[in-house]
C-alpha cells in the first residue's frame, strides 16, 4: 500500500508552484513555475534514490533499478503542467503517485524484476503550445523532435526557446529510452465515477480529438454609422458558428463535445464593428466516423454563415488524434489490482486526452481513473478526496508490481 | 476659398504619425504618436501666428485675434486621435481644415470681427478611454475634470498619467476658455451623401448613444469531458446575446444600430470551456424612446439567456448620450455658406458621436459633413477625395466668416 498521507502532502506542497488565490494552479508548460516544480520533482526523485534524466523535449525520467536490468522498465507518470485555470490534481496526481510508489517500495524494501520508471511528460495540457500531449506524441513517433521544438506559443516563443529558458532541454534523444509498459493514474475529469459511486475507473481507451484554428475576416466599420444590413461583423459570424458547433455536438449526443475555447477580436474597439476574429475549435467523440461527420457539418456551417454574412471563414485542422484502445492485458492488470484491493470499479473511456493515449501506439498501456468532485476539471476548484487519491496510488502500486514481476 | 492642395498635403504629412502599412492610422489618444501629432499641430499653429494653449485635459486651443476682442471666439476643429484601425480623415480633416482656414485668411490678409479659434479635442474616439468625446463633455460641464482624469484604459493607466506621459496636461481650467459658436467639419462616416451624389451634409443633430460594459460568469470546465448539457459556457451565452442585440437593432430599423465591439475570454485555452467573458455594447438611435426600448430588450435577452444557460450576465450602462439637436441659426449659416459656393447639399443626422454634440449643450453649434468612400470609417481603408475635403474646408471658411463678422 502507498502512503496516502505522504502523497497528499506532496500534492499540497507542489500546489504552491503557480498556486492561485482561488486554490487552483496556473502553471503553463515550460513557464518559470513549471521550471520550479520540475526542480522539486528531480530533487525528490534523487532523494528517493532514482536516477533522473531529461530528453530533448524536457520530459523527465526517474529510474529505479530492477533485479533484471535486461528488462525494459515498467513506466508510470503523467504531467506537472496545468491549464491557466487549472486545479491541483489534473496530471499532478499521476506524477506524485508515481513518486509515492517509489517511496513506498523503498520503505518496504521491495525490489522488482523489471526496473521501474516515473515520468513527467512535457506539455500535456496543450494550452500554451498546440497540440496537447506533444512530448509523448514525439516519444511515440507521431512527430519529430524538430517539429515539436519549432512550435510557437501566442507570444511567438518556440518550444526550443522555452525549454532553454528554464534549462530543461535535455541531452537524451526523444524516444530513445525503452519502456516495457505504461500505466497512468489520473482524475477522471468527468462525472461518471462519482455519479455511480465507483472509486476506480479501469480505462479502456481514449476518445478521438480534432483541433482547428479558425479565422473570420469581415470588415471593420463604424459602430454608429454602419447600417445593420451593410455590416460584415466577424463577431456575429463567430457567434453563429459557435452556436452551430454546439448544435452539431448535440446532434451526436451523448458522446460528442465541441468547444470554442479561444476567440479574439483583432484590434478591438467599443465603437468598431469587429472585422477579424481568430478562434479555436476542439471537437471530440469516441467514434472516428462521428469526427468525420462533425468536421463536415462544421465546414458546411462555416460556408453557409460566410456566404450569408459576406465574409470569409477559414477553418484549418491543426491536430487530429484518432480514438485509442488500450492494451487488454494492461487493462486486465489494472482491473485485477483494483479487485484485489476491494475497490468498486467500472470500465470507462477517457474524455480527455492523456499521454497514455500516445504511449499506447508504441507500448502496452492502460490508465487508472479516480473520481473528482462534480466531474469538474480545468477549473481552479477541481477537487479529489485524499481517500480516492490514495486508492488510486494503491491500485497503481499493485498494477506496477504485477507488471514488473510477471 | 481655402487652399485644397495645401490642406491635402497636411493630411498626408500628419498621416505619418501612427501610419499603418495598410494606409490607415493607429494613433490612440494620448499615445506617443498622439503626442507627436500634437507637437506638429502646435508648431504649425504658431507658425501661422496663432496663440496655442492647452487645458487640463490636453485639449489644444489655437487663437487668431479679431478686431473686437470683447467678442467670444468663433471656434472650429475636431480631433487628431484615431481608432486602432483608423483612417486618415476621421477627426483629422476637421482640425487640419481649421488650420487651413487660418492660413488662408492670413494669405488673403483678412481680419474678422470676432476672434477665431481652432481646437483639437482630447480623446474623441473613446477607444482607449471610455466614454468617447470626453474632453468636450467636460468642457460642456457633463463631467468634472477630476472624473475624466481618473478614467483608466485597459492597462490600468489613468487619463492623468497618460497626459503627463506625453506632457499634455495643460494649466488652463477645462471650460474656462469662452467660445461664441462652434462648427465642426467631418467626413460623414456613413453612405448617404455618396449614394445621393451630394457634396455637403448640413448636419442637424446627432443620434443618441448608450455604452454598456458586460460580464458573463459561467464556469470553466474541461472541453473533452464536460457533457454539452452540463456546460455553463460564457462564450455561447455571449454568442446568443450578440445575435439578440443584432435582432433588437433590426427591430428598430432602419435607424437603430447595436454593436459588440470588444469581447474577451478571461484565461482562454483551447481545451477549456470558457468560464468568463467581458464585452462591450454600443447602441444608437436618433430617438431617445428607442434607446429606452432597446435597453429594456437587451436586459430581457440577457436575463433569459442567463437563466437558460445557468450563468450570470451583468450589464452596466457606463454612458448615455441623449440625441442632440444643433442650433438652427448655425445650421442655417452652414446651409447658406454651402449654397453660396454652389454645392449640392442635404440635411442629415450624424450617426457618429462628435465633440460638436457635446459643445451643443453650451454653445450654438453645427457641423458640416463631406462624403467618404462607401460610407466606410473606423477602417484603415477610410477614404475621401481631395475635392470633397477642399469643398468642406471652403464651406467651413465661409461659415466661420459669416459667424465672425455677423
Ligand atoms: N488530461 C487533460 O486534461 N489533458 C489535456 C488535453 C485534453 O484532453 O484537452
Ligand atoms: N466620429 C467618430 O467616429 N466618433 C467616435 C465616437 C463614436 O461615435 O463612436
Amino acid at each position: 500500500r502507498a502512503d496516502g498521507a505522504r502523497l497528499w502532502a506532496t500534492i499540497l506542497e507542489t500546489a504552491a508552484f503557480g498556486g492561485t488565490p482561488a486554490g487552483g494552479i496556473n502553471r503553463l508548460t515550460l513557464s518559470a513555475e513549471d521550471g520550479r516544480v520540475r526542480d522539486w520533482f528531480r530533487e525528490a526523485c534523487e532523494a528517493a534514490g532514482l536516477t533522473v534524466s531529461v530528453d530533448a523535449l524536457g520530459t523527465q525520467y526517474a529510474l529505479r533499478p530492477g533485479r533484471d536490468m535486461s528488462r525494459k522498465p515498467v513506466a508510470f507518470g503523467s504531467h506537472l503542467d496545468t491549464q491557466p485555470t487549472g486545479g491541483k490534481f489534473d496530471g499532478v496526481l499521476g506524477v506524485l503517485a508515481g513518486l509515492e510508489v517509489m517511496r513506498s517500495l523503498n520503505d518496504a524494501g521491495i525490489e522488482t524484476d523489471a526496473p521501474l520508471m516515473v515520468v513527467n511528460w512535457t506539455n500535456e495540457e496543450g494550452s500554451r503550445f498546440a497540440p496537447a500531449m506533444m512530448a509523448s506524441a514525439a516519444y511515440a513517433g507521431e512527430f519529430t523532435t524538430d517539429e515539436i521544438l519549432a512550435k510557437r506559443d501566442a507570444a511567438g516563443i518556440t518550444v526550443a526557446e522555452a525549454l532553454d529558458a528554464i534549462g530543461y532541454r535535455g541531452a537524451e534523444a526523444v524516444g530513445a529510452r525503452a519502456i516495457g509498459a505504461f500505466v497512468e493514474l489520473h482524475i477522471e475529469q468527468g462525472p461518471i465515477l462519482e455519479a455511480e459511486g465507483k472509486t476506480i475507473g479501469v480505462v479502456e481507451g481514449g476518445q478521438g480529438i480534432m483541433w482547428f484554428d479558425g479565422l473570420i475576416t469581415g470588415f471593420e466599420s463604424h459602430a454608429g454609422t454602419t447600417p445593420m444590413p451593410r455590416r460584415r461583423d466577424a463577431l456575429l459570424a463567430l457567434s453563429e458558428f459557435a452556436l452551430a458547433a454546439e448544435r452539431i455536438a448535440l446532434a451526436h449526443a451523448p458522446s460528442a463535445v465541441a468547444t470554442i475555447g479561444e476567440a479574439q477580436i483583432l484590434a478591438p474597439s467599443r465603437n468598431v464593428v469587429p472585422g477579424r476574429v481568430a478562434f479555436t475549435v476542439d471537437v471530440r467523440d469516441p467514434r472516428s466516423s462521428a469526427l468525420d461527420a462533425m468536421e463536415a457539418s462544421l465546414r458546411e456551417a462555416a460556408t453557409e454563415i460566410a456566404e450569408r454574412r459576406r465574409l470569409e471563414i477559414a477553418l484549418t485542422q491543426i491536430w487530429r488524434k484518432e480514438p485509442v484502445p488500450f492494451d487488454p492485458a494492461i487493462v486486465a492488470a489494472v482491473d485485477q489490482a483494483a479487485e484485489s484491493l476491494g475497490h468498486a470499479t467500472r470500465r470507462i473511456i477517457s474524455g480527455a486526452g492523456h499521454d497514455a493515449c500516445n504511449l499506447a501506439a508504441k507500448v502496452p498501456t492502460a490508465m487508472i481513473f479516480v473520481p473528482c468532485k462534480d466531474g469538474v476539471s480545468h477549473n481552479e476548484s477541481e477537487s479529489a478526496t485524499p481517500g480516492d487519491c490514495a486508492a488510486g496510488a494503491d491500485v497503481l502500486l499493485q498494477t506496477v508490481l504485477r507488471l514488473a514481476n510477471a
